[in-house]
């Protein structure tokens, strides 16, 4: 048992010789604390809770007569939680050099600004539930979509993490929760990506969104599909150059089935049907068919 | 701060607006309760505990002596939580006209219906661990299959989620048990597939089995294998029609290898290999192989 | 409610006489306890908070002062889980006749060797994150990588479980840790598997890599890659054998692009690339370019 | 160890039969639930929060913005717990013979009636903490006494108490409720006491207040006053008779001094002050100085 | 802050050193348990479940169908918990040198003994909820005293404590259980005081009954009653001598009035009446009346 | 069902319109928080993990190995915690006007010199330890004093809440501290009293020290005693004078006994037995022997 303490004693010296030598970056600011995925996921809980009362949170007494007293609840938790993981999300930025009290009013902009669009992603949304109805024979009702669909959540989650970018959150924060939902879906969205109105994805799983797409409305996605990028061009020091646009452009009412590989700028013409496994590197025009 | 608060009130005014018009359908209705994702979950873990004994539930000092209080009031526990769950079912169920008594009398007879099959589920799942463990080399032994092969999981939720909709259940709450499978196991099994004796799924990541398939005995499916449907008729209202028979039909002892697609109503004859990757819209005859 | 109860009583008896019939193997042996996949859950938090300190743990007030009381805690509490949780894998095994004792000294053993390579295991995940960081355009910083990348996760889990199964420890707990992170991310990657430094997966879904597999340094892999085994060689008897050597080694600089399928003990050969949805069965030369 | 299983189920069994035999009364009723301490428990906690917004509750974000939200979601959810053991307290009495649905429709008016009285208890209550304020040179301020004088929430908890019972709840519910604060405070008021405004309590422990006292305005007690019944007059079968009249009246004005015992129906007048540990079984005039 | 770490790496080093001096009895034995608090309380609240189903433990579908399942399945969890509490007794005792296979087995006879014994506490704790209910007019069933009179706590868990010390468990694990008693009700019963049939406290805040107390059958208790000693004879070293007979003994048919004080080895004889507030210090004959 | 909703909602702007009258102060100001009663209790266990490690706090794995790791972890986190309190009864206290970063540096110096003074409270706490040992015959060891003699709980927490005082804590959360000890032993002791070393209070229930008593070392209450005030001298305005003091001082090697009441600023001499009961408004000289 001694040499099992020595053991142990020499290797959390070690480790922490390894975090103090500065050369990795692993090692916490002193004091200020990182996005927490506990309180992201409690955020993504109450916009579910906001978006779909009775259906999510602490429904069990839901009224018409109370919805008021829940939503404004909800709404003022989730006001609190989304200042603290933005100002988190700041810190996580080392080129972030506010202050303290510009960081805190920036927050609470951000955050209001975001509360503020609720209602239209709840609409939007909605546009989403109809359009997985109308296109799913097993489908029952809305409320299945709701409780069970798992495409759903991973556009809901998207809407959320997307809208978060569009108000000035660090990056962190919206992928963060757009993982949440690929996790349990299998389904990977990047939050920079722009989607359209009445977006279906059916079972799902596989499905990846690169992070520059632009998705028109009524488009809808099978299990595999990927939307991503073909190459990756490099600078003069042979570093990856980010922040290039290489992620195809689906117009409007497209279908894409299982499996399709769509890679680079490249644009799919409105209502074009993409067959499953197909691989496609080259834009299509309107209204193509594309198989095997 | 001020034009923070303006905002957020303003939001909820809107998203209390929204929900009291009546036009959407995301408002539950007074009183009444939906299935709950937490009960679903307890009732899957009770049926687990009650399957495999030692393996899952409070099994710290289950013996051979005492396992008798333990299914005891495991199945006890069991029927009230789905009785419960049955009634939130129903009430779910716009159509649903019963009456209270009514309600608490069917929900009650589904559950006894349920568990008196508990019995014939442990039997087939016991073909489905030996099934699986037959067919992989790197199963050390049955113990490891039950806890550790999310194939094995998604098929004992489904095979739950199955007899449920045969006992009567409101369809949801099937389809939410096999969604909890999917969600980590990536394995989408609809509820109301047919599916026999000793099935193995291996790794299974992105398999996708559809509502009306029908597998035989001793069937075994790779990783990213679709059973799907081909096309969805429409009406004349160009609305979906739901319910048709549209998945497949495989027959007995079929192995179907990874990234295999299997669209529409045709059927596997016995005994046939279906290759990787492969796309398949027509039926095949008994003892096939094909390749892609 | 008579026949209810008659329902439930005739099941109770049913299950509990499958148990106690021996034929089944579901039954617990008397005082003995399985691993416990909450337990391993909490061995892996542990890891990941001793590895990513500040970003993982109780990490609210981690600093560069306190550093080396947190590991001193978290290595300790280590220390006592994995025992109890290696004890509880050799029970598992029928054949070990170790008495509680030798048990017990042997698993101190194999914590302490565990808890000694964590130095190691920190550099070697510090490669990784640099491959995974220098390989994708949209990743913005290390932290979201650490945070956020799920092909991380299962690269973490499978680093952690392969160094378990080195020290000795019951394959099943290995196992159940890298199932953790497969139903969280889909990615599949066994425990017994070998791979180099500077490892990257992205996006992820779908992929496995099989038991036998060799992979070196610098290799990347997209969604949907498997690694597989092609056929399953049986005996006499008509038993699957196992362990048997049936999967590809994968050379250093590779790129595996998504979709691929790479079956059977071949060798990708250096610095190749791989295409999308590929299907390889014979072994590829260095520097090679196959595509679909 | 067969000994020790031999013993276990003799135990088990001796144990079945007793609850079986009918003599004992421990044993529930099927199907219906007892008042839960834990329900209880909530039902107190939610009242606080809407008596003390800001003090307890979830307050970490009530401004007065807001705080009509939180009062409306605490009141509703008050509302829903407090049917729910309000129909628990009928089936405990084992003289209701009234049916679910009258039991429900009395259950939502005593409820409701109830929280129409919050108000005026939230006055009282109000009176209480001045009246402690006043007389005692140890308080800072309004806030300490609410946070962390036990004299308060014993009064407070009093006061829910009784009004429960004015509205018709069974003797239980408030019983449990006064015993909650005694088991912390050491002060044991009976829910029937009735008791006027600014009432104060100092330390309090030992304090006992019987069933049918009656105390006026601005009395004040210290520790250990015992306000009890002098004998229990029996019936002609030597069963003690319940109900009668037993316990002191204590007029207004009054200060009562640590350890004084006053028992029986008596009358201590208005305005006077009676001295530690003194024993009064007589009515005193009004302006008295009662000394040891 | 710099003077903040000093401050506090300071305090460290220094508690540490008192620690590890060896001077001060404080340190833990290496990887031995001290008995939990969490798991004692556990304990109590099993014996409650078995000696009260309906009114405490998982009741909620306890009937008497299945009333045998849950006894069981409470009186196995209570015997594994008791004899891992038994064992860390074991440790606790500086003088026991037992190795760890007779302590395992010391403790599974113990607790059997105790689970033998649990019908005839329940026996003898009827006859105490008889006695507190034919006593206290306020009382209006059996239910109220089970749920809500401390008294009956105090009582029953002392009749659990004294029955742990009786089968031999280390002392301390009863002293923690009637403390915990002591901290909800404010009665004191030390464990080792003897307690006859049909024994009643009423209200009981600062009751203490010493350790060599003796009480017979059918007596009660009011609040503020003390049961002491009178004096601590020392030995020559003028250490205080242990375990000597100090405390009274209360015959049969007793009732002492609120504060009386009663202290050392003397006889209050059967059906005696002692008055509130008294202060006895010599024997009484049977039949007396004692007031103040 | 209509009137219910009626009255609720009239409750509920009944209960807005009292909070924001202004009249009554029990609303929160904006956006700051009031100590947490959890939090305190958070304090208040890692202070009792810091100075009985092995007896409190996560101690399963406690060694004088790993020590130092623990005592580290946990002084961390009490620094933390203590800082964030610390401004929480500063924002309570209307008086203060300090700015936001003034109180945190405040709070984090206070926070210092309290963790500084816990080697100090220690060596007092383990006067107190055997102060009791040595005076009780039922006291087996330290061991059993520690973690079940109330007497003990109720001195530790007054010697943390104390030292707090001294420090600059807001009395608030002093006070908060001694009332939880209050709850659970019924001994009250107010934080501003001043303590020797070597006190003992035994049994407990019932004790009362005001807030300007004095005790010097070795010093011995029993239930029942107390330290209070005589009277309240009002101002001109016939309102309560704070701060004066008004209550006993006990000098050395004083026994006081059970129900002993001395009140005023009155000086028991040292050396002095004070008899159960008795009832003391002046001071009395060295070694005297006052009885009933």
């Amino acid at each position: 048992m001694k040499s099992d303490n020595d053991k142990i004693h020499k290797a959390v010296a070690l480790l922490v010789e390894q975090m103090q030598s500065g050369v990795l970056s692993h090692c916490n600011q002193n004091g200020e604390r990182y996005p927490s995925g506990d309180e992201l996921a409690a955020i993504v809980d109450l916009c579910y809770a906001i978006l779909f009362p009775g259906f999510f949170g602490d429904s069990t007494s839901v009224n018409t007569d109370t919805l008021r007293y829940h939503i404004g609840v909800n709404v003022e938790k989730l006001h609190v939680k989304l200042v603290e993981q933005l100002i988190a999300g700041m810190c996580f930025d080392a080129d972030d050099k506010k202050d303290p009290e510009t960081r805190t009013a920036d927050a609470r902009e951000m955050a209001s600004d975001f509360i503020e669009s609720l209602p239209d992603i709840r609409d939007v949304v909605c546009t989403d539930v109809e359009a997985i109805f109308r296109g799913d024979p097993a489908a029952k009702n809305y409320g299945e979509i709701i409780l069970a669909y798992p495409g759903l959540k991973a556009i809901v989650n998207y809407r959320i993490a997307h809208k978060l970018l569009e108000v000035g959150a660090n990056p962190l924060m919206p992928r963060m929760i757009t993982e949440m939902a690929h996790s349990v879906t299998g389904i990977d969205i990047h939050p920079g990506a722009t989607i359209g109105r009445y977006f279906a994805i059916d079972h799902g799983t596989g499905v990846v969104i690169g992070e520059t797409t632009i998705i028109g409305e009524n488009v809808k996605l099978y299990q595999g599909v990927t939307l991503g990028a073909r190459s990756f061009p490099s600078d003069e020091n042979n570093v990856i150059i980010k922040g290039i646009l290489r992620h195809p452009i689906i117009e409007d009412n497209v279908v894409i089935y299982a499996g399709a590989t769509i890679l680079g700028r490249i644009t799919i013409g409105h209502d074009s049907v993409i067959g499953g496994n197909t691989w496609i590197t080259e834009s299509v025009p309107a209204r193509s068919k594309v198989t095997l």
